[in-house]
């Protein structure tokens, strides 16, 4: 019987476990990328394990978060990450320098190897074949000290893309068209790998889109073969030699299948405020628009934004319209001065902002009140933009540049005719705001600002785990809602503390000084709870407010992952309908938690209503150990 | 006898009064700009004045300050902007397209012409023989309304230039020099008149640096002659028609004079945190730094940012330096992108943000803990860069650019020889930014976003002013403790009710809640209360809190102006030592206020310490007018 690539790869890396659909495994892992918000946490837990050398072939810290800096806290987060990973073995990449996962597939991803990264997109390596994970920081730090990653043995569905896109059709459509009919819950624990006849026809940064905004499935990933198309990717990057030929069998054997027909497929976008909320833009073209954003890790690529140049080319912006486009790398805006495009830009009134992740993730160009944002990234969950009134469509980088001069929501098929655009034959390659690491054994102070605060401290399980009912919340939370992730908080990723105070305070700003108050608690949530980005921070300001248990109907994957490396209680409702009857303030109470855990089952009882609750606990072995030790972290020390 | 160049500007616009050094003259006002964190005050004025159209020559309304956006309070000004600008003939330059001041010069300053501006760096205009002012965004507002604005006839200080700058040496070490010899205060009620030999040596873009931070000096303007260099400078921008030869008397008086020996001129810094504490570079040379920030109106000409370019060139800055660039227009970025400077930019590892005033006034961009930054700005005053430990050098283009490439401090004399760089025969022409304004009696629609709050309302003069002293601060008190402004503040610049709650909170954060509390009362302070800053801000939070009177041993002038503006009374105590005797609390009366007012002279009677104090009201018959009618708007409204 064939394998699926997903198959192959996992094979090649396999060190615990046997590859059987649903079971535990771990992998090793080749290289390991951080962001600066999520990678001050992520060093410090590195530091705290005492290695001193990073065990992966190549491991990358990236800037490209927390770059509007209003105070010292960002650069001296920049400088921590910079001096932890010269002293580490890890590449530094300077901020200016570009969005991780553009740069990654840039200059870094090897396809067929495995990729760990503490962003939630770092899928996007899946465009030239690597099999690319988000996960928390603590995983991505075990992960540079050498230790395997556990995964649960995912599900393989074949995403099969048949035709050709026509003018004004994008490979961001065929995501929405994938996310249309999976939703955001359609993914947990499979992998999705594209194949079929129309899968030549897309070019690397095409694919990349694709798997990127595979996250939003909630995914483990997303996986394209390497083929001819991925070999002059890379010839072009100078990486030829990276280059080696991927692809499932031909008789392998999927789980699940997905069609996509890209030649009837028209363009579409995903209305407020999920990615899965998607529909035909024709459906509701005209709608008058107040800003248009492209750029983001998913829609910036040198390719995205040359159409973008071909549309806005001797046009102006509407002017009911402010246009920003954030380029994804330097190579992409380096190359894009150099050949005029960027001058296109300007000269139609767009706003160009430096390399980064910029307004996908709230830092700057909130859109005004009551708003509608027409925007290429991956997201957009209620408030993300910074203007909670503002509505937020996700559409492809044609029918935003086309949006932005007609002043209207506006279908770029039949209206736009764009030229073929060839992938370069060489991009322009100059790695030098990439820092190498120091030689093994050179002595590097490392830079620490006053707003670096260590992480909070767990401790082993009691057998008795009681509090209270601290908040209700309902389905589909996000780790937006769990941890904000504004303008204003981001720059204190790296101070558990004070980001404690706005825990949940979107759904109820009460919430952290009732945990505090009551000497921490349980939360109590609905299904797909933690969806959304890989921030740990989720995890941590529970655990810094006295977080016991979450008590679910379903988790997201990483998030589940965050609260069990954090030794935080995942409790899953055996009957969801129970959820119901608990009351903000309820007394809960798990006896002989510890053989709970062990055996994968807990009562907890509701001592205000009288009632008892059968949790499913649906942990590894591997992560009983750590909810018995207090996390991830104790486990590791206690093994020394 | 001759006369300057001041002389005859002022002489062709005088309205009111006589040309008697130290006597208030009433000037005819030609153009006005406005940015946006001073100009939604100003347009909410002048909406309140009920005046349908501006009655000057040219007015525009800049967006420049307030673009980071992390909430949907900066959209929603610059859409209000854009509104009200659009409705009342004023003509609007949409954010992306420039500062304020470079764009000003660029395409629409004109020689000889008098233009007011809500931003104490509108002399930059003094670069092509503007007489430019900055102003309170209400004094702005009345200039709109066709009302004269009021000077202090100015002494005319002759800074005489001779010989020509050695390469390394730049136009930005001639006001350094200028501000070492003259000192931050030396400039009050003087304008700088530039002349001699040298002045046919500097470049529009050269001088307009020089006018630029003459603003340091505390003067009312800096001007230029308007020559071959300036008609070169208008034509390369399409505005030939715009240039008149203008230029002082041979045989004028100054009131004073001042020489600077361009020939032996060597590369200046102004050292933490003052503009004027000058040091040649040499004498510090050497000093590790960790960022440079190229930009800001001073520095962010075409012209400069090609000296930048050239020293850049297949660079790449130190390891311990962040490089940030932030092009002061849209013309100079887009001539940069289409000549290649700005991929030697990015090639060299430069950060490039978009057009705007940026890390200049503290948005974004601020160092890490205890950094050393290199700036091409104006102002380093203790915490304006974000980062209160920082320590801010002020100094050229090239000498930041030399150092951002050897991680310390360099003199760029001798160390650089820079190719003479032609100013270009044609710059980029390209107004679709600029917004005109609607033909007059269209319907516009003003939007205002719920962040945009009305100015509070004053009263007339009542006979008896009673109420508590509310807080009783000391000597120097700035504007920036009287109304703080940072990042988190700035957008809150149309929400005087939001700001309030701020108002001299650095002083004692009780302050506001205690005036609102008791219905407002009196601020009692040392001498020179109310130094620094321009903005009208520091008197229009005192009035929503219900402030009646400041009593002070002395004010600084524009804020005294500010007050007086605003009706609110400005007493300095006649016997100094008066001020030991009132403690918070007290209860303070002046009865017969408008009898007061009119003599200039009131009695303030302490009733809780039972001591009567005389207070001087140096106002002028203009002033005494605006105090009894409770402030200038609703002295224009009785007048109508």
């Amino acid at each position: 019987m064939g394998k699926t690539l997903t198959e192959k790869i996992i094979a090649a890396h396999l060190v615990v476990g046997e590859m059987i659909k649903g079971e535990e495994i771990g992998i090793r892992i080749d290289q390991t990328l951080t962001q600066d918000s999520t990678g001050t946490m992520a060093y410090l837990q590195f530091e705290a394990m005492e290695v001193p050398r990073v065990k992966t072939k190549k491991s990358l810290a990236y800037i490209d978060h927390n770059m509007l800096q209003e105070g010292p806290e960002n650069m001296d987060d920049h400088r921590y990450i910079q001096s932890v990973a010269k002293k580490h073995g890890i590449y530094f990449s300077r901020p200016g320098n570009g969005i991780c996962h553009q740069v990654e597939i840039e200059r870094f991803g090897v396809p067929g190897d495995t990729l760990l990264g503490s962003d939630s997109h770092t899928p996007t390596g899946g465009g030239i074949g690597m099999l690319a994970i988000g996960a928390g920081g603590l995983d991505v730090a075990v992960a540079m000290a050498g230790d395997p990653y556990y995964i649960t043995m995912p599900k393989v569905v074949k995403v099969e893309l048949t035709g050709k896109l026509r003018s004004g059709v994008s490979s961001k459509d065929v995501i929405l068209e994938v996310l249309r009919q999976c939703t955001v819950k359609g993914g947990v624990n499979k992998v999705f790998e594209y194949t079929g006849e129309g899968v030549k026809t897309l070019t690397v940064p095409e694919r990349a889109t694709i798997t990127n905004m595979g996250a939003e499935l909630g995914a483990t990933t997303s996986v394209f073969p390497s083929d001819e198309m991925t070999k002059k990717f890379l010839e072009a990057q100078g990486r030829g030699t990276d280059f080696k030929p991927l692809a499932a069998d031909t008789d392998a054997v999927f789980d699940e299948a997905v069609k996509v027909d890209m030649d009837h497929l028209e363009p579409l976008t995903a209305c407020p405020h999920s990615p899965d909320k998607v529909v035909k833009i024709s459906e509701i073209e005209g709608m008058v628009i107040d800003q248009v954003a492209i750029g983001s890790c998913t829609n910036s690529s040198w390719l995205d934004l040359m159409k973008v140049a071909e549309i806005l080319r001797g046009k102006t912006i509407a002017e009911n319209v402010s246009l920003v486009i954030a380029p994804g790398s330097k190579q992409v805006l380096t190359m894009l001065a150099q050949n005029g495009a960027l001058a296109d830009f300007l000269n139609a009134g767009a706003r160009v902002l430096e390399c980064g992740c910029g307004p996908c993730i709230g830092m700057g160009q909130a859109p005004s009140t009551n708003a509608v944002s027409l925007r290429t990234f991956n997201r957009n969950f209620f408030g993300r933009s910074g203007t909670p009134s503002a509505d937020v469509y996700l559409l492809s980088p044609e029918a935003a540049a086309i949006s932005a001069i007609a002043g209207v929501l506006t279908n770029p098929l039949g209206k736009v005719k764009l030229p073929e655009i060839s992938m370069p034959d060489n991009f322009l390659i100059n790695d030098t705001m990439v820092m190498e690491p120091a030689p093994e054994g050179t002595q590097i102070e490392v830079v620490k600002g006053p707003n670096i605060k260590p992480f909070p401290a767990t401790k082993p399980l009691k057998d008795t785990v009681a509090g209270k009912a601290l908040i209700v919340v309902e389905d589909n939370i996000t780790t937006d809602h769990i941890m904000p992730s504004n303008a204003k908080l981001l720059p204190y990723r790296s101070n558990i503390p004070y980001l404690s105070n706005y825990c949940l305070a979107p759904c109820d700003p009460e919430f952290p000084q009732r945990a505090l108050d009551n000497g921490g608690g349980f939360i109590v949530g609905g299904s797909n709870y933690g969806q959304g980005s890989s921030r740990e921070h989720a995890a941590l300001a529970p655990v810094f407010l006295g977080i016991k248990g979450v008590a679910v109907k379903s988790f997201a994957r990483i998030h589940k992952n965050n609260l069990i490396n954090n030794g935080i209680l995942p409790l899953v409702f055996e009957n969801e309908a129970d959820y119901d009857t608990i009351s903000l303030g309820d007394e809960l109470v798990i006896e002989n938690a510890l053989d709970a855990v062990k055996a994968g089952k807990a009562k907890l009882v509701n001592k205000t209503k009288g009632l008892t609750y059968i949790m499913d606990l649906e942990v590894s072995q591997r992560q009983k150990e750590m909810l018995l030790a207090g996390g991830l972290i104790n486990l590791i020390k206690s093994k020394k």
